[in-house]
């Protein structure tokens, strides 16, 4: 990975950067059903603070496939560095000596710059506060350039909760990289931070703010569902009015262009209804495997 | 496995298919101790809903003397399913892309044929609600067949809470596919289904219930415990009263006969006393081992 | 490992056994960051009925480097043996059947000696009770041995809560089996147990007894530093009080000799305060390193 050595932020990549990433990610296809033993001498650390079924499983998938082997902790409660104190700058200097590398999803902005502050080894960031979610990102750029055959030139559909989800905030930043349309459907009080949309813009993305699902849905390529969530509302009956508002039903599928692909990063609740499950356009749990397929990539160039 | 491709439930197991997976274990019992590399490439998912460590650690200690990785939680609380509201087809179509095979522990009955509909890789149910344990039912037939040298033609007793345990139902609908006589044995308050007993009957099998731990034991050639929990009964006194007749110890043992054996699911509480541990009759930890020779035949029969 | 079977105790442990321990350690350097598949079909069970990141996560690192397999559990809450009442016999003599040795942390005095009775299989002593902690004593002696060149000889002063902390009992019973002199510096209401400098001293050490940080730093080649811990106290203040003059700082590096090595078990929270860390002295991250070299000759030795 050109010069750096660790995956802490959409930030820090270029778009060489991420296509290098995604064209790595592509060679790991094949290797993903064959499966190697060409890292069984390596050892990856999970630690995760918060808990995390789908991404840490998918780091353990993705490590396993290339012969690797995993240590780790599922939640801080039992790990020292969740009951005794620890500052997470110890705790990396810890593992650090029982693992090659290190993935870490941790509740604070800026914790995984600080472990790759402290960390001989490559940290991998899986997940920090709200603000970064870079695997996620990657995954989801690998996934339209796979389905859709290229990023450039798409128009693409951000909806639901775009202020609080890290998801779409690394998302935002890497579309940033990449010559597309860009439409942000949300709540009047979810909406997108301006930051991101200031950078969108500054970069040349066509980013527009749009306030129904029906508008986000019309002549997107790619259509980005994410949840919304209760304790974001004040009120129960505010949570239940906005709700129904952003979700994906078969009553929709008229506004769908025909080859639009659905995306969500999961779980879901029912946002996008099961009912859209059978259509050709959900490629949600398709995107679940891609989601092992670029963490492969990542893993591969780290190591290597 | 002829022509299933999962492991749900002992209803949809012939007595040819049990008698493979045992024939199939047999074969294990060499692999078991000398260990293969067979299944490197191959990635085990535990999906642990309820906490149990005996069978999650059987079922890995099984995935690796066969060669295999293993992923996986050990509780819902640490995972998405768990705290996020996500139903079970999505975890299951999520976690397929993870492993090649899943195995499945969740509170609710019908929740691993639930799996198995949604899933392209094989499920193996691990103990669904308070119906299904078919592992644990084959586990003890291997044991029994193992000690015995066969299972047609035997006194078998089911002692203690038959009414709740998950592991009793299964057994007794696999003991229906062979030609055995079955005593059962519990309070009246925890007395096996009528629907068990039924299909055991119109199996062909000679089902007695009596009253007293005593009736069972007396001309048993397997005497299979099971333990009485204290949440089933409405008043302490109750459970004391009915516990304490339940109760396997030495002053019991002229009634046993000289080759009989005990078993028990485990984990115990003192239903069979510690005194009885030291006799020839006591075969609980070897049917531990049976259990993991009996789950590397499984993931043998699914994964090949 | 010369007449015994497991890893109970630095109490059952001759000069020559501990000799021979951190010899084979010494060969461990180069498989350590080489690596190996010596024990490919090995499994090694870690139960850890108390959290314990670090332990858990060295053994795992030394397992993995060995090229063995691990299973287990992490906090008892998600294991039978601490949900459903099993005593630790039945669960030692269900899990000898899953693994080839086993790790185990237990919150009982004593827990270990009563594994290592009932099991088949070597069982290694992870931290039990108060008392015991036997393979951090290897491993601290392993961090003087490769750090000073030797152990006899040296002055090693050990400081903070002397009380409670299992690891320096193991430490202290360990020295006693070198010619050194031990400087014990600890608060009136922490100071090492009576039973414990006695032994020392009847081995011929020099134990002394000292009242502040700053006699326990001069003349020390070895200051090994404890955290004090608040609820050993009745009133905060006291804690306050006491803790504050046993941290180990800047304003204190010219009591310490040139070449002195600091140690510390971690985690830490300040008694070794952050300053420390790019001094020269600060090997306590060394330390961790020296942890999974131990544990991998400790693995070695009991598995061979």
């Amino acid at each position: 990975m050109g010069d750096f050595q660790n995956l802490i932020s959409i930030h820090y990549l270029t778009r060489d950067d991420i296509d290098l990433i995604l064209d790595t990610a592509a060679d790991m296809e094949s290797v993903a059903v064959e499966r190697t033993q060409e890292f069984s001498n390596k050892i990856m650390a999970t630690l995760f603070f918060e808990p995390s079924t789908r991404t840490r499983l998918s780091f353990e998938s993705a490590m396993l496939r290339l012969g690797g082997r995993v240590l780790g902790f599922a939640e801080a409660g039992v790990s020292s560095a969740g009951s005794k104190g620890e500052t997470l700058a110890d705790t990396i200097r810890t593992v650090e000596r029982y693992a090659d590398v290190i993935v870490i999803r941790h509740p604070l902005d800026g914790s995984a710059r600080v472990a790759a502050e402290f960390s001989k080894v490559p940290i991998i960031n899986a997940g920090s506060g709200s603000e970064e979610h870079p695997t996620q990102a990657l995954l989801d750029l690998y996934s339209i350039r796979k389905m859709k055959g290229k990023i450039d030139g798409l128009s693409i559909s951000l909806c639901g909760d775009l202020k609080y989800g890290r998801t779409v905030h690394s998302l935002g930043i890497a579309l940033a990289r990449y010559d597309v349309q860009v439409k942000l459907a949300a709540p009047p009080s979810l909406r997108m931070k301006p930051a991101i949309i200031d950078a969108m813009r500054e970069a040349g993305v066509d980013a527009i703010e749009v306030d129904s699902i029906d508008d986000a849905l019309e002549g997107a390529d790619v259509v980005y569902m994410t949840r919304i969530q209760k304790e974001r509302f004040y009120l129960e009956q505010d949570f239940i009015d906005v709700r129904g508002q952003f979700i994906l039903n078969e009553s929709l599928l008229p506004l769908l262009k025909e080859d639009a692909i659905i995306l969500h990063p999961l779980p879901r609740v029912d946002e996008v209804s099961a009912e859209m499950d059978d259509t050709l356009h959900a490629k949600y749990f398709e995107q679940v495997y891609n989601g092992v397929i670029v963490r492969m990539a990542i893993l591969k160039m780290l190591l290597s």
